[in-house]
């Protein structure tokens, strides 16, 4: 009944949203019904994540949820980078690997640890994902230090190979953690989860269908919000850089973002880490390389050279992040610790 | 006997300084007789720290014996502020935070790591130590960078919004550590600890007594050693930057630097990790941006922004200090690398 | 018998290498037949290595292995500061060490994952060796960032100061592995080490002259292959630095690569570490401050103040390398990661 009464307001909020953003409403209706949608739609994501996860383990769960976000995400990119708008794809680049690495993973962790003292997830899974984080970091990082010398010919060479690379490195990544060395990545079940007795499990095939669908509905409603949102702010003279970065990171994600908390919240950390660092590293190390592949088809290559502040943002991240990660343990004081560097990064930003 | 022969010694030495300090003694007799008069309040200050642990735990022990030291600081860099001298405070909080993480914690682990093989302390604490460090660095690090394009007025209000972001954090940090998750962070009291059996313990009432009196006659005593420091070493011409970092810093913290070193050779390394780095985060999370308010209210904002050389000091610094005490385990060699990485700062510094 | 035929073999094509490279033959024939010997030479290394570690243990013989090879480097490396090449030095002090920490490592590590799901070596000699690396980084770093403002005099004084504190932290190193704490650092032997039953050990004393005796053959045969590579790289134009930093150190090490390599898929993972990283920290704490020393008594000295694209390439192998070995476990995908690193960097030092 409970249940039925749920997927009744999604499937409202979600149509509402679509009438209103048809009919060219005023941003403030806009915005107020499609965060209602959001929340609505966060909570049906995180189900159909946690079902998936069932059959599949919490990491392939998280990996669907995040690839299945981030689709939506590279089909926005390459519109952007079809026009050329490199520094706006770069800058949303960059806010995506923050905002999964500080903002979501910060308050999964904060969240989570309100309700359960200490929760852990696999630690093998935690250095290798440090590890990875470093190399997104390093591979950002040689291209500006080596590309003040370099001619713009130079660039663009050393930009493809380096997205080559990093497109290797992320399928046999996915080699490694999906099929030689699944079972040593896997998370221990902990005890206390709270399992969600009274609803039944959907079947597998259901799952998949119904995390397809969510994402599909996060996908247009985030679009529908976004285009508010940037209305909103030109008003208000934000820095394109800020709006990138920060703003289109949080709200656009927001459902994505939410579901990982809710996981969280349901001792299922495993998840909520494999959907916020699984989902920034796969920008970091996969969808931003295949942005300069398609700029190259295009006829006009993006680079993979960042301006200093978002290097220093993304490598700021990662590096608290691993400290925070590394052990496969976290509380609410170290999501805090995560979410304090992603206020002072977006302050910063802010004023840039 | 031998007790009340040691007390009584503490207190001719300690009024006979006095007495030389404002009869204005001759400098080199004021530091000889100061010296002696240090090395005996370290161990009246050890042994105080001590007999709070034994009642409130090693790690309360070595936070009050921070705390209180670093009251004593936090006066002398008010009046400092007050007076607009805001490249000496921030050359003295440089000095702090690297004396206490390299030199501090390096003779404490090169000195236990001479008598005990290997000396172990709380590895969550360790990890949380790493996390917080870490912080203090990347909120140095990131005014550096964006305060380069910005206004001064913009750095201003970034440098109070840092500051209040970072008191918050400690606060908080004192909540988790002090409160929420005060027995995950506790020591495991290492069996062979050698304890001082012939010596009956303290009440509680008065050991905290002892300690504020034990840290009142330290703040004094080293007041007038670095006084009289000033004077030798302009005669000598070093550079304001080398004094205010290396020499005060190491002088004027004479007394706490030995109780560590004291306690750590009593197999109580806990004690001793938490005065040098829990006094080193004290400093960068808590007393530098209360001084950032303070002179807030003096009317003219001392910014957060820190030099290259301080801000490559405090970087070297937290990474080797992060990198050696992560595993919670520590030896002589460990030790003696914090001291090497602290004389090659220093002799930079001696130079620069 | 099988074994006769081996050593045959090696004798064979070493002298045929010597021949042709004294009568001048061409540089294709040369490099050939070189090629063919050093391949042997590197199944005769690894196999006096792992005779020496049967009984002195696998770190010491990975030491020797590591020191005899750098022996060679570094009567190399007196010519070239003698005749005051200094730049080409610190290129190939620069390859040596990103050489065996991405490359020599790398392969290791992924030949001997594609045999062994996870092998695993002390954990304890994994975070010293971290910390050494970094302290590695950072000794390199703190001159160049204040050589900026130093006059030249202050550049050669604060070399000689830091060339001395790396030697004694090197010497006292040794000290605290091999005498102090050389059981806490000692390798478990691993269950599963495929012992090679077929052939019989050697004596002690044999071991370790065929371990110099094979150490003196590669020296010779490495330095006719790197004579025959520089005439074919001037030939194709390439720049002094990437020929320096990669093809000499590729090429010239080539044997003890292999040994490393040939250990590793023997599950002797700790001879492997203690081949490539105990090299590279041998080359950035010993011979790189020795030569300095060196430079000195010549009447010249040799700074140690590294270019940008050196101290990055350093710091980031360093990184990269202290993320995946921390742990004292390595698999496949670890081992990539490094190569991965290793190509990229190999790629923009190219361009450069």
């Amino acid at each position: 009944m409970k249940q039925k009464l749920f997927y009744t307001a999604t499937a409202i909020f979600f149509i509402l949203s679509a009438i209103l953003h048809y009919s060219g409403a005023s941003a403030t209706v806009q915005i107020t019904i499609c965060s209602a949608a959001v929340i609505l739609l966060a909570a049906f994501l995180g189900r159909a994540t946690e079902n998936v996860a069932h059959y599949a383990g919490e990491r392939m769960g998280g990996f669907l949820n995040a690839t299945f976000g981030n689709a939506a995400e590279l089909i926005i990119a390459i519109f952007l980078v079809k026009e050329g708008l490199f520094d706006m794809v770069k800058a949303s680049i960059t806010g995506s690997i923050i905002g999964n690495m500080l903002f979501v993973l910060g308050l999964s962790v904060f969240m989570g640890g309100l309700k359960f003292k200490i929760q852990k997830f696999n630690e093998l899974l935690a250095g290798h994902n440090a590890s990875l984080m470093l190399l997104a970091v390093i591979v950002l990082f040689i291209p500006a230090v080596f590309a003040r010398d370099f001619e713009p010919r130079q660039v663009d060479a050393l930009s493809l190979i380096v997205a080559g690379i990093l497109i290797i490195a992320y399928i046999l990544w996915l080699v490694f953690s999906m099929i030689t060395h699944k079972n040593e990545l896997s998370e221990i079940v902990p005890t206390n989860t709270v399992e969600s007795h009274e609803q039944a499990h959907w079947s597998k095939g259901f799952s998949i269908v119904m995390l397809v669908v969510a994402t599909v509905m996060v996908a247009f409603i985030s679009e529908w919000l976004v285009g508010n949102l940037e209305e909103f702010t030109h008003r208000f003279g934000l820095s394109e850089l800020f709006v990138g970065a920060f703003l289109i990171a949080i709200i656009g994600n927001a459902a994505e973002h939410s579901a990982a908390v809710f996981l969280a919240m349901k001792n299922k950390i495993g998840a909520a880490v494999e959907i916020a660092v699984g989902s920034s590293l796969q920008i970091a190390l996969f969808v931003s390389p295949v942005l300069v592949f398609i700029s190259f088809f295009f006829g006009d290559i993006m680079d993979i050279v960042f301006t200093t502040y978002e290097l220093v943002a993304i490598g700021v991240a990662a590096f608290i992040a691993i400290s925070i990660s590394r052990d496969g343990k976290t509380n609410w004081y170290e999501g805090l610790l995560l979410i304090f560097v992603y206020i002072i990064l977006g302050v910063a930003f802010f004023m840039a």
